[in-house]
């Protein structure tokens, strides 16, 4: 056993041990198509037809903060994270289990709150609640939340499949999530120094932006584009680690580099007003903000034009090259950020 | 909104909560044949196929002990658990997802020891590890696994379908894991009124009753049976809240009364001896005992003896009754206790 082995797991640190862990896939089963590392796995059923599956586990204090989300909110956002990992596979997310951990601290009108913000989101992406259980808990609110999608198995979109010169899209604009997390950080600690009981921030100028981190909402309609164009993407995935982030993975599963142009990454003007007041690089928002549950894809360079025809919401960023090249970041400055995609 | 709303959620309590959530589903997909309040939801794919999905979280300090779960043994019962709710539905789990979060003060050699747990309970199972997170938690860890079975749509068995006079049967023996809980809990104590730093109990006379508490192992053989005899059952359920409850939500879903004989219930010498040392009632163990996960099913009379020819670790408990009947635990003393099966 080497000598890391003790040592503490987030002092290791978690992308370590991920890898560390990726030979305990248990048996292999040949209906998998797609197992660990996609956004979704991949069941071959019957009749031409993939299931895909995707969970997510979420605690308060580290992956949601109850001081400034309303229930309601919560549970939205939690349906919005599942079924963003069905659609990067460009499957129909058809059904959602959901688990919760309540601590006694919490009410009963809290908690149906959070049971209406899931209903409304599984009726907004049209998706049935299909389990629930509810269990105690000693402190914190835990949340699990799966979801199940249906998809031809020709038509699934795994993050292996970039080829070069495919061009890289993104769906919305970038970097409002953090932009509104970087709000409501500011109130609660404006909150906290007045002393006052209740948390009532005047958020009326960030609206845009807070509603982005609060209530994000899945890119169900690029896939109706998709559809409507006839096209499958060659690679795709949601982002919520950051777009640079999220297209490495890309880069990484296709075995290919990656080109972006930063002047094309879309930003909205409120972003850029946070970065501003913030006094922060708004490109960075935009870089490395998460949670924005826009879309990420590659297509063929014809296929571009095509698809605006049918879904216009979505942004040219830049192009798949050689593996060799890495990962570049074009400032359009004549200056380029290169980094290496194969290092973790 | 009723007063009642604004109490805290265990004082209100659990099963009333889930009772009026049971609105909120969501969107109402044609594809799903069973939704919230089986073992498993099952959707119906192409080609006859059926998709059985369940899942649980699970909280250090309210479902699990780390005092004296070893983690190689957490991982192997997470997966118990997770595909026990599978063969409960008369499907084969093919696919698991399983999300750790974990606070720092766990090392990296724990955290891998539950991977290998999780590992070699995949590999008994013949399921696929397809998705896995690590993320981080503050104090406690937290578990979350999701199984995905796939079955034939004709065969899937659910709470639903019992009908009067079809035999009850357990797989089995009742009550161990309960016993090896009452065990490992004087230890504990025991433990620590010593002072001592390390906690290694004295589990020899026990070994039987601790590994049906740390280890259970679900009852894959019992649909190898099913398949072999060519009998599917008319309801089905794993026992892991006390065969009493267990049995209480097929009489409910199937809307029949229950009689179980409460001398026929199978109870290990080893369980009898714990009760006998703890001055309790093994009946109690048998009857409300959880985290058996053996199985509970009803079948037709004359399918008892042909089921015997190909599996027979299983023993006739009682039958199904007119659902005037409530539920009646014949005590073989002459007394019979009755109580109202369908008030919760």
């Amino acid at each position: 056993m080497a000598k890391d082995d003790f040592q503490s797991i987030h002092d290791y640190g978690l992308p370590l041990f991920k890898e560390d862990i990726a030979e305990y896939t248990g048996a292999k089963r040949d209906e998998i198509s797609t197992g660990l590392g996609d956004d979704s796995s991949v069941l071959e059923a019957g009749d031409g037809m993939a299931v895909t599956t995707s969970s997510e586990i979420f605690l308060e204090g580290v992956h949601f903060d109850l001081t400034y989300t309303p229930f309601h909110h919560l549970g939205y956002k939690m349906v919005t994270a599942a079924v963003s990992d069905i659609y990067a596979m460009n499957a129909e997310p058809v059904l959602l289990h959901l688990n919760v951990a309540a601590p006694n601290k919490y009410s009963v009108q809290m908690l149906k709150n959070l049971y209406k913000g899931i209903d409304a989101a599984c009726k907004d992406y049209n998706v049935e609640l299909a389990g629930t259980d509810v269990t105690a808990s000693h402190q914190i609110l835990v949340l699990s939340a799966t979801a199940t999608g249906l998809g031809n198995k020709s038509s699934i979109v795994r993050q292996s499949g970039a080829k070069q010169d495919h061009i890289i899209c993104v769906t919305g604009d970038l970097g409002a999530a953090i932009a509104g997390l970087r709000v409501l950080l500011r109130e609660k600690s404006a909150w906290k120094e007045s002393g006052q009981d209740h948390f009532q921030p005047d958020l009326g100028d960030y609206e845009y932006v807070v509603q982005r981190q609060l209530v994000p909402k899945a890119r169900q309609d690029l896939l109706k584009g998709f559809t409507q164009a006839g096209i499958i993407p060659s690679s795709m995935t949601d982002i919520t680690r950051g777009v640079v982030n999220d297209l490495q993975r890309i880069g990484k599963q296709s075995e290919m580099g990656i080109e972006i142009y930063s002047p094309a990454l879309p930003i909205s003007y409120e972003v850029r007003n946070v970065a501003d007041e913030m006094q922060e690089d708004v490109d960075k928002y935009a870089f490395y903000g998460g949670e924005d549950f826009e879309m990420a894809f590659t297509i063929r360079e014809e296929e571009v034009e095509k698809l605006k025809a049918d879904f216009d919401d979505f942004s040219v960023i830049g192009k798949m090259v050689a593996k060799e090249k890495q990962f570049i970041i074009n400032t359009g400055e004549d200056r380029k950020i290169k980094f290496d995609l194969f290092e973790t």
